[in-house]
């Protein structure tokens, strides 16, 4: 009935390194399946930031075998009505709060099947009103991977909350782009694909950040030259800003959420701002 | 004549992670049992802060399977006269140094058996004087894992060195408590069980912190105000302080080993302090 | 035809845990191989530092089984021309860029073949000009794990770039050392072999840090005095500086790549710098 043989179970949080709980998740799948197969996926999703998680789990996903379960756990609504949900794909299963988290990569895979995860034989026999990463979405990660179908988990659901990624929003006569991450390298990570920067790229084009014009685009770090910060397409699919062998954010004095205006080149910034 | 089939090894240090000592232990441990199974607990123990260790060894230890070799390396003695142990409990196996790290979680699983670690045949062949994690710990987990029985590795210990935790001290018309921990979200980790708070959940209480007065329970962080320091009890059994979607202790100005004034509403703490 | 049956695939890099590269690169390594044993050495080698990361490879290497595949990546030429390599070893096989970095380690091992990898086929089939650690040296080294030969990942290559190890400058009356980490515990580590020390500990030494003066040498932290910088032996077999229970790198005000003085006890240092 389900679409593939379970595979291993990746981790996606935002629990950071300094406590136990990433530790206490895995000691709960090795319980219940001590043959478990758990990779990390990122721990380090800033608190409670649902949408970004959303964004790490999807440019992950399709490197991960067919079968893997997703057991994705950013959760500020803990506690609270929102739903714990499976939800199986054409090649994977995702378990996790029903808050967005899962919505962009499930849908993009093709989601066939929502089940809300009701069924409290499954969980941890204690539920906490705090830390349902440990209580339910490690226990059904588990049960899962031990060949229980997904519909025993719980009643069917017809619909999977959203969080629509933030695209670069279209002003006078540009695009107004959000940095949506900063690597450990530095590199900017922008809210834009090949796609909509292509028409840019090949009429010649000016990103302003601060008082930099950013005007030139590279294939690779290597390629570009030094000490000038450059476009260049990451392994995401999406638009970075990168100084070769350097912290283009420390650099640029830019910080996760800024607002960065892309212009066709000769566009004067100074009314679009 | 042991009380479990060896499980996982799970380690547990101050290590960090910038530094390649965890991947050494693996590749130890690897070089004995090629089939082992490895958990990270947890690697940011605050350095040398064997208490905190302790804590977090008893807060995880019951979400691991039976059988568990728990590897637990804080060790400032490292190179003096403390002892590595082995310890057998009721469900569990643990290896370290006999410092305390061990005691809290051993004793409440109840100690079966304490073997000082004197048979140098199954350390690594050279040990040194600084990295018994390396060359003692890991080896031996390794090797228990493999089925060696634990009287093997050496003398028996009558036994375990305590670290008895850090609880409330009762003070005037109240208790003064210790922050224990921050977490990645920010939440304060007390030293206050349900149990010694709940008479003055049950009559209303004030925590009070630099300006700050605190009065509010919840069960969860998101049935909470926004803004508004509160009391909960956290997924660990212990009590803490938590804003909703905010990094209290940085809202608070709050570290670790602070004392917070416990007392009932009402009270004045001017007196107390 | 190759010296070992591949064992456990060891990810040495320096893309950090704040994204999800390290996640990807496991993604595509079990997609491959699903029973591949995974090991994570360290992901926080400073940004493009090859030399540090040699170093760390080699430090590490030998604690690991006969077999293991190091899949190590600090590149910052990714997308230029230089090699993408596996190189075997007497008892290892390493995955990388032919950029220094596997040099030290590989020697040390002794080389037996070096493989220029340029058997597309091997690789992702989408191949990105900036992140070769998913797109070719994972690829690669899961596909050895299944026990592909090495010859047949591609052309035979007579050489492997070079990146010799920083060695102590001798000046007029001892050695100026560099600061090559700083490692968890603020201990401050030396480019400085137990050989090259001895004369010095032998005669008597004086380190002159700032306005400190170290000429304490112990056998472990613990025998060491409080709050007294000394020398020892670290467990990588380099001298490194420490303050027993205190982070010495902050105490001393050092920093990595700062350059130390060593002289024999009497000398005045001023003269020498």
């Amino acid at each position: 009935m389900h679409t593939s043989t379970p595979g291993p179970i990746t981790l996606l949080t935002d629990f950071g390194d300094i406590d136990p709980f990433v530790g206490i998740l895995k000691g709960v799948i090795l319980s219940i399946n001590p043959g478990a197969v758990i990779v990390d996926l990122c721990h380090k999703v800033p608190p409670q930031d649902i949408g970004y998680g959303a964004v790490m789990l999807d440019t992950a996903m399709d490197y991960f075998p067919r079968g893997t379960i997703f057991c994705a756990v950013v959760d500020p609504g803990v506690g609270s009505s929102r739903r714990p949900v499976l939800v199986e794909t054409s090649d994977y299963f995702m378990v996790g709060p029903d808050n967005g988290l899962l919505w962009q990569a499930a849908q993009r895979n093709t989601i066939k099947n929502v089940v809300h995860l009701t069924r409290s034989r499954y969980f941890l026999s204690c539920v906490s009103a705090t830390f349902h990463g440990r209580d339910i979405f490690a226990p059904v990660a588990a049960r899962l991977s031990t060949g229980i179908q997904p519909a025993a988990f719980g009643e069917p659901a017809q619909e999977l909350a959203r969080c629509v990624p933030d695209t670069p929003e279209p002003v006078d006569r540009g695009l107004l782009l959000t940095v949506r991450s900063i690597d450990t390298f530095g590199n900017i990570g922008l809210n834009l694909t090949w796609e909509n920067f292509k028409p840019y790229a090949d009429k010649g084009f000016c990103l302003q950040i601060n008082d930099t014009a950013i005007t030139g685009y590279y294939q690779s770090y290597a390629s570009a030259p030094e000490n000038q910060p450059f476009v260049l397409t990451a392994s995401t699919g999406y638009m970075e800003i990168a100084v070769k062998n350097r912290h283009a954010a420390k650099l640029l004095a830019v910080s996760r959420q800024d607002k960065i205006l892309l212009m066709e080149k000769g566009s004067s910034p100074s009314s679009d701002i």
